[in-house]
């Protein structure tokens, strides 16, 4: 059976409760709930406990796991003052692999390979802790204290809390958590399966989320958002698309970043949502520029026979750009923004793997046969 | 195409010229070359340079190439006093993990994605660094100050020098030399693939490398060698051996740890060759124990039924097992030797697959559809 060319895309590797997505028409569904439904009424608490429990908490279930996130996702200091010794400049998803991985050190139950409890007690960990790790680099880097998480907020609320030093501001937080339910869950994309094939091999919880934030980090997975906003800095204003969609994806053959994906061949439902997200914020904040560019950049490309034939539309990538924008979140802390979203998932996605069969699937060899070796002063 | 309990077993993924795993036969290739001929005439540093450039180098290429790796060995002293941060009791593949990841914020070629000139550079420098990180590992935690690499030595016998202080002991450091030979490569293996799924997404080596360590930790994968060794010590003596079969493995039904491949249905040529190392170590040494433990245990499973028809042999694992051990090596430690050969195989697999398509399976969604989302108070 050999798919060497085609990066095994339709090949089923697992049974699965945390998500449907149904790229025909355009569907997104996590653990039985349209994601419609849960990002008009879910928090990405209640979300995160539907993706590990298969069911929607009770209130008091809520609330408990609420508080238990935000009071797990304090850092050690040692773990900061190691963040402190990285360079400056460093890619913030590069931060985010190896402090995830120093955070390894410091759980005492790293090294526990089998329990599904106690890998569903680091599973709340780490979804605190990544976002305490995102927040905190942001000040590093631009020379701030970083600041601790609070008990009495929710994650999306911990976020914009410490990555300013200020009380959350209610739309923000509130447009953070939106985009958080979205980017929670998405069936066997690169980054989950990397951590199930991790998984696969007996190893821990950490190791698995290390090897998924690493293939998020690309920029044809949890890269391309960063490199949406890249390209409607580069158009700059609504009158410059037209010219620049003549020049550069109808002349120089440019691929538009955050219009097509891998699985839908319809409009991503999560693109929907967040487009009217973008529009309110834009509304809300006056800056109403970038979401311009981006509609109308869509809308161009709606109408253009290339995207039209190969069913290219924006994906989540293209509007959350906007979105994260619009809060004024740095371009290059889009991705990490995904990966406090997604490591919802990928925890359900690692729990699911556990002890499940190791992963090793085959190659071609295309090279030589048969050589003869012969002594290095003869070649 | 379902696969979802096959663990994508027999599934091709990739063309490559690294290697050939002839599981029915037993055979393994290296760009041409038997595994038999390599173990017998190359160093480490011409099998990395086989795997990455496909031919065997002049003397001159190769004395560049020991050259560039014992130059490029030395560690960021900011990546060392993290190091020096972390519990002395952590498992050393967690801290491989974690101090590889560290290294890319030091290297200034890290974020570039795209150049594979640039990714050999970067992968002959891993190849050096890892070795350093290992043996400094190694004395950290036993409150020993790490060892620099030396420029005038090999990869194997850096290690040798660093883990000890001391000139490096030839005997061990060409056991330790034949081992690499033998663990360079092997095929699509669960890091391997990690490292390629990784890579498939646009992400950066160092970003591979670290799921692939993470995938490497694994029980089922390279934490096989140590297992097999827990195993042994546990044995004890060679007159335990038979009581010890009878008890654990015919009536409890444990797996014999070491005995069985994936892959090989034969005899893993590897572990013949180490079989002929660990009989000579433990002759040189005095230290017949466990040599004679293994190969009493091997006997009794060749004569069983059981492993006669489902053609369970021992692997790679179960004799570098003896031979690491009768080198005096901690059992932790096995695995993480296991990553500083496989360095060279898994790089060369990266720069292959740089470029390529994104690695993206399926899921098969079995949980419910169409919940309706009610509010908290009403579940």
């Amino acid at each position: 059976m050999s798919n060497k060319s085609g990066g095994l895309r339709g090949v089923v590797v697992a049974d699965t409760t945390t998500s449907l997505v149904d790229g025909e028409n355009g569907r997104l569904i996590y653990a039985g709930y349209s994601i419609e439904d849960l990002a008009e009424h879910s928090t990405f608490e209640e979300v995160a406990y539907l993706l590990w429990h298969n069911r929607l908490p009770t209130a008091a279930e809520l609330e408990a796991l609420r508080s238990q996130i935000a009071s797990a996702a304090a850092v050690p200091n040692t773990v900061l003052a190691m963040m402190e010794m990285l360079p400056k400049k460093s890619d913030p998803m590069a931060v985010l692999r190896t402090m995830v991985s120093a955070l390894a050190h410091f759980d005492p139950d790293s090294e526990n390979l089998t329990d599904k409890d106690v890998a569903l007690k680091k599973a709340v960990k780490l979804t605190g802790q990544i976002t305490t790790l995102c927040a905190a680099w942001d000040r590093i880097r631009k020379g701030q204290n970083p600041v601790p998480p609070r008990v009495d907020l929710n994650l999306s609320e911990n976020f914009v809390y410490m990555l300013t030093g200020k009380s959350p501001d209610a739309t923000a937080a509130h447009a953070i958590d939106t985009y958080m339910v979205l980017l929670a869950e998405h069936g066997m994309n690169a980054s989950t399966f990397s951590s199930r094939v991790t998984t696969a091999t007996g190893s821990d919880m950490h190791s698995a989320v290390v090897s998924a934030i690493g293939t998020l980090k690309g920029p044809s997975h949890g890269g391309a958002n960063a490199e949406a906003m890249r390209m409607f800095l580069e158009i700059g204003s609504p009158d410059n698309v037209e010219p620049w969609f003549k020049r550069e994806v109808k002349e120089h053959e440019r691929r538009i970043m955050g219009i097509g994906h891998a699985i839908y061949k319809a409009y991503d439902p999560r693109a929907a949502i967040l487009r009217t997200r973008a529009e309110a914020l834009a509304k809300t904040t006056g800056n109403t520029a970038w979401f311009e560019i981006a509609d109308k950049l869509a809308n161009i490309a709606r109408g253009d026979n290339f995207f039209i034939e190969r069913k290219l539309y924006p994906n989540v990538d293209y509007y959350s750009a906007i979105v994260l924008y619009t809060l004024e979140l740095d371009v290059d802390m889009f991705t990490p923004l995904f990966a406090m979203a997604r490591i919802a998932g990928w925890t359900a996605n690692i729990i699911e793997q556990m002890g499940g069969r190791l992963i090793r699937p085959d190659s071609n060899y295309v090279g030589p046969m048969s050589l003869k070796w012969v002594a290095a002063d003869q070649r």
